[in-house]
């Protein structure tokens, strides 16, 4: 168990005590219960908390006003989930059996589409929201329908570079971050505050959506990589199970790249193939390619980009500890 | 080709120009071909053309301020359509190809996906919302995925009662005529118009939902009427599809009900059986049941009850005759 501070403490009981109102014990049960199901297995809620210490730093303590974007963003998260899962078809999540597999992949599709708009009926609900917020919030849902798009395109690519790469997890990874990040600096309560400048909030709605970018493809980079070098406990998925699944991950992308002819062609062809070894024999090309330690060099840039953003936030420094401890904590997970 | 009076095809253009709105011409294109393929099939348009008929009724004639809303609607519906031929292993709609037999399963999720984020951003998009509008279009949609689940249930049940039947039709079907024919009445605007008192707003929104209500019913009865006794070509899709896929429709439902103990049995094993001449086998013991009657009978009660609640409505009649002329045109359709 990560120990945190009281003060992190507070913010992440409170997105936790909020997720459980996205559970319905309503009828049809059949409909309610795959969802409670997943949404139980809460996972560490990173967007809902990330938004909350947003909230803190530039908004306020009482976070039950911001209980219905903190929940439109998790319904958001885990929309994208049940139906990531169904079509990676993937069999767990957070260490339990996903819907598609304990159930079906047509009520996983329903589930999906009842928490996408719940997610909505929550943004909808929330006092905090305003025109520019609703437009950010669909700009983002939209940007990771294209992010998913993308991922199931590498699906049918033998070799993909590493800017396409990128351009995938910005999407389908970072986007959703960077609106968990500054979403509340797109409410219209802000500006009636006499202290806050509309260039102050500007500013720092910038630097916290850059913070959001790096931090998201950290993330992301970060599960490619625990994903192969992560204990099973641990992520609560098969170990390897983007090579079984034939993901085109940081560590592909940059094996591609850095190998040579004879190296790149066997690893495109075990990659691609059904080799009950495949994830030994994969492990083999990338350590002749030190790609552990290309990953946790790219992973280690990320971070110290995200900690010289966050100096440049023009906010009192004591009001960023909460968020550089929860950033250190999500990090240090695994490792 | 239906011809319709000047005044409806006016309101019928308006709807099939605001449509190709839903189309984009953006990357990455493998996400917006398969939805724009879906979209330019526009068939009828019955939710949009409803939504803007009652705005004509209510509101006025500028169907532009209108436009969000309508696209709301029909996003919201495409949205279902695309996601029930995945569940329900669909081939054909409109005639053409499903995204699920076309391209793959996993891209009609992504599609439907991105469709119910359009619906929404259309929705906030309007400047004729208000709170209670979207809290009716979010009780809708939530409704929808119930009614869904419903049918989902049938599928692993032998016997269906009428009453479970009507369920699910309620939600699935009817709860969405019902908004998109009561929707302009939830606008912030109509109260500001000098002559619309809140009573007659709140008498002509119940009797709105009502028609819809009825309405709902009698095209989902009508669907399944027509699945096996409408022309293929009239109705875009296999016929006797319903059979095929073990559907639980109001003749299915209707037919357990009158039947002999020895006929149940007879039809419940058929209609569960993978025999290649079911669809024959089928109809001829509905033949015995008189079910093609009976059906014609309940769509002639649910007609009466429409007209009915039409002539209900607190509005001058010459206001009404567009939507009339509209739906006798929709229920005529391939009888």
């Amino acid at each position: 168990m990560t120990s945190y501070s009281e003060s992190l403490s507070t913010i992440i009981d409170a997105s936790n005590h909020m997720l459980d109102e996205l559970l319905h014990y309503k009828k049809p049960h059949n409909l309610y219960i795959p969802l409670n199901y997943m949404l139980s297995n809460k996972g560490k809620q990173i967007r809902g908390v990330f938004a909350l210490l947003s909230y803190q730093m530039f908004c306020g303590d009482d976070f039950n006003d911001f209980k219905d974007i903190v929940l439109a963003i998790e319904a958001l998260h885990n929309f994208t989930l049940i139906h990531d899962d169904i079509m990676d078809n993937a069999h767990l999540r957070r260490g339990k059996s996903t819907i598609n597999k304990k159930w079906s992949n047509n009520q996983a599709i329903l589930s999906g589409d009842l928490l996408l708009i719940q997610s909505y009926k929550h943004l909808l609900n929330s006092k905090f929201s305003s025109l520019e917020m609703y437009n950010e919030f669909n700009h983002v849902a939209v940007q990771i329908c294209e992010g998913q798009q993308l991922d199931l395109d590498f699906q049918f690519k033998k070799e993909i570079k590493r800017e396409d790469y990128f351009s995938m997890i910005e999407l389908k990874t970072a986007a959703l971050i960077q609106l968990s990040l500054s979403i509340p600096l797109y409410s219209n309560h802000l500006s009636k505050q006499p202290l806050k400048t509309d260039l102050s909030v500007n500013h720092n709605r910038k630097i916290m959506k850059k913070i959001g970018l790096s931090l998201g493809k950290l993330f992301q980079i970060q599960d490619d990589y625990l994903d192969l070098y992560g204990k099973k406990s641990a992520i609560g998925k098969t170990v390897g199970g983007d090579i079984l699944e034939k993901k085109k991950t940081f560590l592909y992308a940059e094996a591609c790249r850095l190998s040579t002819v004879q190296q790149k062609k066997d690893l495109i062809s075990i990659y691609h193939s059904e080799d009950s070894n495949k994830i030994k024999l994969v492990r083999e090309l990338y350590m002749q390619l030190n790609m552990k330690n290309i990953t946790l060099t790219q992973i280690k840039k990320l971070y110290l980009e995200v900690f010289s953003l966050i100096s440049k936030l023009k906010i009192a420094d004591h009001k960023k500890e909460n968020l550089i401890e929860f950033i250190e904590s999500v990090l240090n997970r695994n490792f």
